[in-house]
Order: C-alpha cells, then sequence, then structure tokens
C-alpha cells in the first residue's frame, strides 16, 4: 500500500480498517473511506456511533444464543410461539431468514459452528452440546425456561458439514427420545431442471409428495 | 424490513446505518453487522474509532483540495516536486490512481465535482473557480505558496462531463498564457482491439506516435 503513503495518516488507518471487513478489498475500503470522509460526517459519525453502541448492548441469548439485548432473545421471550419446538440453525442470520418465511413459530437454536472434521472443528466448539443440555433439562424440568421439546427440527445447510451436524444431532436427541426432523431438500423455487445437480435432483425425487 | 424486528435494536440501527453507505445493500449490511458483532470486538470498536478519528482530522488542503491532516497536503509541502506544473483531477481517489503510475511529480488540484449541464452542476460548484484564482495569484505572486504555473495537465475522466470541464478549464486557462494538456487517449493497457469501441480507436489513431 505504498500509494497511500501520501494519504492522511488517519485516512490511511480507516482503509486499512475497513480492509478488515468479509468481501471488502483495498479497492472498496477506499472508495468507502472517501464516502466516509467526503459525504456528511455526522452520518459517518453516527455510523462509527452505532457500531460501539452494538458491540456495548448486543449479547447472545443465554438459551438459544441469537442475538439479543437482553439476556433472553425476542423469540425466547414471546410467549405466542410453540415452545416445545427447537429449530436448529447455525448462524444467528440463518434465523431472520427462516423468520422472513413466517412459516416456523417455535423456538430456535443457533450452533455458532458446525461439525467439520475436514476444518477441524469438533462439536465442543460449537453450541451443539449446548442444544443436547437445553433438551435434556426440558425433558427433566419442563419449566418455564426449559419447556418440554417434543421436535427438533435441523435446518443446517445442505452441504457435508451441514449434513454431518444434522446426523450427528439427530442420532444423539434420537437417543433422548425427542422427534428430530430436517427441512427438506429439493428443487428452489425458479429452479430451472435443467440446471439442477444430481443430488438435488435424488433428493427432489426421494422427497416426492402426492399432489392435486 | 419487517423481518429485523425481531433483531436487537442496537443491532437494527447499526444495519440501518450500513446500508447508508455506497453499494452496500441490506443483505451486504446485514452481513457486516453480523461480522462485527459476532468476530472480534476490539477489532469493531477500532473500525468506530478509526472513523471518528478520520472525521475529527482529515479535512481538505488549502490550496489543491486533496485530503489532507494538515492545512498543506503532503504533495503541496513536498519540495521536491515540480511546483510549476498543476494536474487536475475530479476526485481524491484520482490522486491516488495518478500517485500509484509514479509517473507525475508535480502539484495537483482536485474540483470536486465536474461541470454537468445535465446533471445541474455548475463550474461554481466545484473548485475549478479555486483553480483560476491559483493558477492568476501564482502569475502575480510567484510565491511559495501560490508558485508560478507553467503547465496544466487536465486529467479528468474521459466521459461527457470530463470532456466539456476539460474544454473550459483549458479555454479559460488559455487566455492567462499558460500551456494546458490533456492526459492521453487511446488504447489501455491489455485492451483488445476487437472489443474497443469507435470513440477510442478514433482517439487512439489521432494520438499515434512514432515507434522503434
Amino acid at each position: 500500500m505504498f500509494f497511500y503513503s501520501s494519504y492522511p495518516k488517519a485516512m490511511q488507518k480507516l482503509v486499512n480498517e475497513l480492509t478488515k471487513l468479509p468481501s471488502i478489498g483495498e479497492k472498496s475500503a477506499l472508495r468507502l473511506a472517501y464516502h466516509l470522509l467526503i459525504k456528511d460526517r455526522e452520518e459517518s459519525l453516527q455510523l462509527a456511533r452505532a457500531i460501539e453502541e452494538a458491540c456495548e448492548k448486543v449479547c447472545l441469548c443465554e438459551t438459544c444464543y441469537s442475538l439479543s439485548d437482553e439476556p433472553l432473545c425476542t423469540h425466547c421471550r414471546d410467549q405466542n410461539r410453540a415452545r416445545n419446538l427447537i429449530c436448529v440453525v447455525e448462524k444467528p442470520v440463518d434465523v431472520i431468514a427462516l423468520e422472513r418465511s413466517g412459516k416456523f413459530r417455535g423456538l430456535y437454536h443457533v450452533l455458532h459452528g458446525l461439525w467439520s472434521p475436514m476444518k477441524g472443528i469438533r462439536p465442543e466448539q460449537t453450541k451443539i452440546g449446548a442444544l443436547f443440555e437445553r433438551v435434556q433439562k426440558g425433558l427433566q424440568e419442563n419449566s418455564e425456561k426449559f419447556p418440554q421439546i417434543e421436535e427438533v427440527v435441523i435446518a443446517t445447510s445442505t452441504t457435508v458439514e451441514g449434513d454431518a451436524t444434522a446426523l450427528y444431532v439427530a442420532q444423539t436427541l434420537r437417543e433422548l427420545g425427542v422427534s428430530v426432523t430436517r427441512i427438506a431438500q429439493g428443487m428452489p423455487k425458479g429452479g430451472e431442471l435443467e440446471y439442477a445437480d444430481e443430488i438435488t435432483l435424488t433428493h427432489a425425487m426421494d422427497g416426492r409428495r402426492a399432489i392435486g
């Protein structure tokens, strides 16, 4: 970055911090820094304050490990949601994707990672153990905080790691006598058969259902 | 953004601020916010502080209107640069692009906009007037701050606005008796003739030079 050296130090520092963000390269960082400095500076300071405020206030929900600004997240506090149903996802953003569909009205459990021998990630490095504990406590206590879970819907990605994690979670939970399902795999909406891969088509064929 | 409502308020605010950045849509903003909150929070706070520091320290150079952290920018302070040569560019980032080439060792003048009747931008809304004043003062004073300018190289973009601005600047400066040039237009390095447009080829042909 020798050619940035002619730039103000504070700007070099800003560009450097911006490049640490995902999918922001040097050129994008430079463009963003330029925008932050040339356009409305009050807006830039608002962004800085929003980052600070979010870092200070946002934590993980004690029960489901979603992002939250209280010890329990809005889903865990919501008494209108089915409390005997848990949907297991990998990342907090996956919760948003599911909420957008409006189809799931139970509780969530965010794993914050998937079991991946390839990447050297063991189940203990994720919240998989916390899920087992949560389900087990529900069976023992059936309390407000740990309700009895009847069904766990696994919604991990349909990747090798997602599949492995789903299988591992399913096998362990079944031993506890809990019903475990996984969201359907098949053709995505708008997908053309011509371009679908074999595995997707195999899953789609396997999961065929009566219509009409 | 109804589906974000289940997310912590501080995070919604952060996503909202991030979407104000150029070419950051809702999905990117969400991914960035997630990164800022899940990964190293110390790093996130460093970014916030870098924005604040840059907003506080970075200003425009009094003479050339580049970004600077002192009243005069590094180029204007650099006594090793040719002080009778000004390169005129549209944006502060253009200075970086030229510095990267290492080919120009004079002073700069950043217009912060181009003359554009189509977009309703008049020369007065840019630093074009300041350029004329700067050149004129140089002719009168020939001082440390306002050296006499012998050549003005125009390096605005090769767009309609860039061309119009170049012509306007050139005509006015020529009346002051200053030599005005414009950077060459032609084939870019690595460009294939097959895909070059007519205007580029016309310029390339017009600007042909003896080789070998």
